[in-house]
């Protein structure tokens, strides 16, 4: 099946379908963050959507347009939890291939809402010929994470908020900055901002290693990260874009932003601490580039998303606390 | 000077008043917690609120209603903040009275909203002589934290906000509960949803030990707790109710409820993992009475107040680790 990216209509016909189900979530201020940044920045908030991140919106959109036939996906996460919160509602049952070592949490969660979760192990088998196979077998339609056009406008549907909200303030965003794995997310969004304000500047992030947008933008073709990089941001450890999403970025994208994770981690502090919202690592990325100076901010408007705040406890308290004593270390020496 | 309550055009007047500067909160919402617990259940989340919790709208609807004259108040922590913040925003002088072993970062924030701080020794100082002092030698308005029409009248605005957004939604709730230290958040906020809802039951959460509303709507009378309890709840370690909000709350509330420390933490918990905010103790008072099961929730709709988000990184991950521990410990026993 060839694929081609979505039009701003789909995007559009995104948000309408989504609207009795999705969270139209807010996007926070701190005056704080601000003074200290000197700039007026944004956060839009997708750990408040459905299912603790921005997935749930192109999941929705993608299983709804299934035809009413199963579903299968494979996901460690955010996009397994989507898919088959999407799948309870639509009235579809799903499949979702897992890793049998993902945190547990998120497999319960994935099963809380219903769908059918199918193990494999990550060194042995092949989670895409898993999908592939059970789709064959039950009839079923692969609904994709990143690489496909109603998986995209979707998530574009993010960046239409993020258009409307501008608005409703009488603000034009200068900046808007995306967490970035595969590219879904960004590629939608920016579409869909770049249709209200043609000048925005739309940066993807994503952590150092897997930074592999930024480096396809910058060589102007796709390109793989070197294999033994790790980072914190379990959700953006894509090492490589998609090839629907990166022939949008190229031509979408004003540039990429790459963060290390104790910079996560700090802005992970920071948003627990200036806005009161949890952010999982790979939901921080945007932020952590923002605050590490990666893009200049001064006197402009930049939203920054955070992109979703699926972490477990023990992960936040560790990260978080360790950024906490980083500060005060750095201010006492 | 003798006040009285203040009327629903009082409210009103203050959420006019405040719309450019408060933030209208979201009512979010928890597919899991709603399967949980077997009702439809929504969240007014005030730690969202400008300087992270209900304060800042009391304190602006008063300084803003002080004639352009400075302002003192005495407060360890979120009324210190709202106060100071509104005060900036109106361009009036703030003195705020603080105890000198409040946690540093309350003392930084307020500091940081533009407030000169007077610190006092709590065993040795008498601080409402102290806030009596300054304002008679500044000629400055002493802004109560609770038991003052102005303040009650702008706490009001967050019952106003959530009877808008449940007719928004086409919900007509049954119950609203609401955290409660002196009462002027559930005092206000009960006025305004009983003009939209005249039948709804509005419930006051307080710590156990702490519990004088609870305690004084049972007796008929305002009532002191004993000495000697303590409580993670500090914004919530009221001894006695307000005279002006308790004389609201005995016509307007259906009853007090308590709460336990554990409580507290496991709804902070709750909070962390299927609401994705970060909720202080004290806010999170009135969801521990509803996961806790002091009011029956099945089949009903029920809004539940979480009223701040200020508590530092050490006690948030303590307590929520803590809940979490207990939590492992009590599913595999």
């Amino acid at each position: 099946m060839s694929d081609r990216p979505p039009s701003l209509a789909e995007i559009e016909a995104a948000a309408y379908r989504l609207a009795p189900w999705a969270v139209r979530t807010p996007l926070l201020h701190s005056p704080r963050l601000d003074a200290a940044l000197g700039g007026t920045i944004l956060f839009k908030a997708e750990p408040l959507q459905r299912t603790g991140s921005f997935k749930f919106r192109g999941g929705f959109n993608a299983v709804s347009q299934a035809g009413g036939r199963p579903v299968v996906a494979y996901s460690s996460g955010n996009h397994a939890q989507g898919v088959a919160a999407a799948a309870a509602l639509v009235g579809v049952p799903a499949t979702i291939v897992m890793p049998a070592d993902a945190p547990a949490i998120k497999i319960a969660n994935t099963r809380a809402d219903g769908a059918e979760v199918v193990l494999y192990d990550r060194a042995r088998d092949d989670r895409e010929a898993l999908g592939a196979e059970i789709a064959a077998r039950q009839g079923a339609v692969l609904i994709k994470p990143y690489d496909a056009a109603a998986t995209i406008a979707g998530q574009g549907t993010c960046g239409l908020e993020i258009a409307a909200q501008c608005q409703d303030r009488g603000l034009a965003p200068d900046a808007v900055v995306v967490c970035c794995g595969g590219g879904g997310l960004v590629a939608g969004s920016a579409l869909a901002l770049r249709a209200s304000f043609p000048e925005v500047a739309v940066y993807s992030a994503e952590p150092e290693g897997f930074d592999s947008t930024r480096r396809s933008l910058e060589a102007g073709r796709r390109t793989t990260t070197p294999p033994g990089a790790a980072s914190v941001c379990d959700a953006l450890l894509a090492r490589e874009p998609g090839a629907l999403t990166f022939a949008m970025n190229r031509e979408l994208l004003a540039g990429g932003l790459a963060v290390r994770d104790v910079e996560v981690a700090d802005a992970m502090l920071a948003a627990f601490e200036a806005l009161k919202v949890v952010v999982e690592p790979g939901g921080a990325a945007a932020l952590a580039a923002v605050l590490a100076g990666r893009l200049e901010v001064r006197k402009k408007v930049v939203v920054v998303v955070l992109s979703g705040g699926n972490v477990d406890v023990e992960t936040f308290r560790h990260l978080v606390s360790e950024a906490a004593v980083r500060r005060s270390r750095s201010m006492t020496s």
